[in-house]
């Protein structure tokens, strides 16, 4: 059964890097089977692309070897990590891409072993030189021991917490999806009966929690639990997003009824 | 050999969406080898979906398992639904998405069995939940009589037929591709003898029908049998839906000089 | 170990040329591993997919075969072409689109064998008729020297070289990318000693070379020997394509210290 390699970056689709990191990947373990996650992770955005990441990796099986390069410090002191997580490696740099997937992972490794790295190393391209190459050895048997030092500590994302009171909780939108759906930081598991509250969006009213979109009439805004086990807020068949206009860090309210 | 497993969906790249369907395909059959078609289907456009997926799916060898996800009704009445045409398999919503590629299908099943489904099933990502996971599955080698109770019909997407006179075809657009080339629902089989007729589009002449782009200028029209069996429209080196506006629907009249 | 097939092209991915494409090499060569390097080359242009395939390519393994097709002349008297160079092949249109890549190439052969196309040929997609197809029998084990007649010559795309005097070196910007980053055609080597020179573009001052983006502050322009082997010129956190407005062809300095 042959390694499988994901790929999450902000390289674009548009340009020869993503070509140049499979062929980096292949060169190694020509076996390997990659999978793209995406490429379209806004530039530099670190968080954008941890939670992309997150969404997707725990549905992959073990041994799964995901490579996440969002990297607006390269060439720079970041160092290149490794880390393992519930029988999964991460690959990427040391700023937190890896943290929200990885949250798990109870061993680190810094990539500091040059004979593991592409003959020539550059200092703007890591996704290439560092992160696509290691990735590749890992996937051909390397053991992740030799992949370098072990690391004590590495940096990772916090994710701000909603404000839990007896008959509301404060949330807020933590990120916006292509269909411009609003998803929230309010687990489903904090809601419970989702006919118990009354949900407000930066102070307009949504009514109550309904279980999808089709609740609604086309046009209407809906609050749902979504796929990703928090709240989401959207407008059936439109763009919640492009109708709010400031949509990032809104305030989402849930009061009892 | 593996199993073949294509994508075709408007989930966008920028977010884990796809990923996730991979990553869920994978732990179901490691082996599986994942094409995308495309996830850049506009949002929620099943017809537009429908035309992509037919566009490729008929190129692909027997057993190929095609996945289809345009499903603005996820978690309402629309059932979940595989169909086998021409030795192909397609899973995806029974709205129509399937049709026109699976336009043979002789048998359909409802994905009515829980257990094939992924452990959570959401209201809003059945994608991921129901169809990944039945796709892997099959991939896996589940029998498709296995994967739910026998669907009677399904929803079948139609296609405008041209009119016909004896020495007339009047047709429309049906379809704008990404180069802003014009597919039209007249088929070349029903041209015949490419010299013997005048082209109008919205009632501008333009002239008649050649065999590829560089028969004209740059910058001038050209109508020409196209690579999907009908007839085409474009603007040699420019782009035909920009120069005129309102493109789908507009009337295509084809005389006898 | 199955062939490596790679595609660049300039389709986009909302239709479904590119899924016909992958369709009609699996049904040829099941077991091929298929690789997507790009299909958003901006339409047409026959460079700069050149230079996307050049940047990835070099990193595949020998016998990788690159499938390149951005193809204004589809359909007229430009010729199908397969290139050997440095134990990998490459196929395409006879338009210089292979030719950087392929930069090497000792042996050439016309696709002039209608059995080793698609069963129906059109005018307008060779990129499915001719190019996957004679690219699928390729990784079935075809021989190069059994895909069409010998090619005594093909076109070759030519990049402008900086000029060279005692005390400085006058290039061009060649490739925007996606970030915005300017690369120009100074390449690394005629450099030397990169704390030897004073950068300017377009009549602006932009001081030393650095050795990578962060080595300035956010903001600052910043000129460093870039991945790809040349000079490339970037604002950190920003795009230095955006604030110079015009910037293929711009000029770019080095003088002497």
């Amino acid at each position: 059964m042959a390694a499988i390699i994901t790929l999450t970056t902000d390289f674009g689709t548009i340009d020869g890097f993503v070509g140049a990191m499979k062929g980096v990947i292949l060169s190694r373990a020509p076996d390997a089977l990659i999978i793209d996650i995406t490429h379209d992770i806004p530039a530099q955005s670190i968080r954008y692309g941890a939670r992309a990441l997150k969404e997707a990796a725990s549905e992959f099986p073990s041994g799964t070897i995901h490579v996440a390069v969002v990297d607006p410090g390269v060439g720079s002191a970041r160092r290149p990590l490794l880390l393992r997580s519930t029988d999964q490696l991460f690959v990427g740099p040391d700023n937190g891409v890896l943290s929200l997937a990885a949250r798990a992972a109870d061993r680190g490794w810094i990539l500091d072993r040059p004979k593991l790295h592409r003959a020539q190393v550059s200092k703007t391209f890591h996704g290439r030189d560092i992160f696509a190459s290691v990735a590749g050895h890992l996937a051909a048997g390397l053991d992740p021991e030799d992949c370098g030092s072990p690391a004590e500590s590495w940096l990772r994302l916090t994710e701000p917490e909603p404000l839990q009171r007896p008959t509301e909780i404060i949330g807020k939108v933590v990120h916006v999806d292509r269909f411009g759906n609003l998803i929230t930081n309010i687990a489903n598991r904090l809601v419970g009966d989702p006919a118990g509250w009354e949900v407000t969006l930066n102070g307009r009213s949504l009514g109550r929690i309904h279980s999808t979109f089709s609740d609604v009439e086309p046009g209407e805004w809906v609050a749902y639990h979504g796929s990703s086990d928090t709240l989401e807020i959207a407008i059936r068949d439109g763009s919640a997003a492009e109708v709010m206009q400031a949509t990032m860090e809104a305030e989402v309210t849930l009061c009892k009824r």
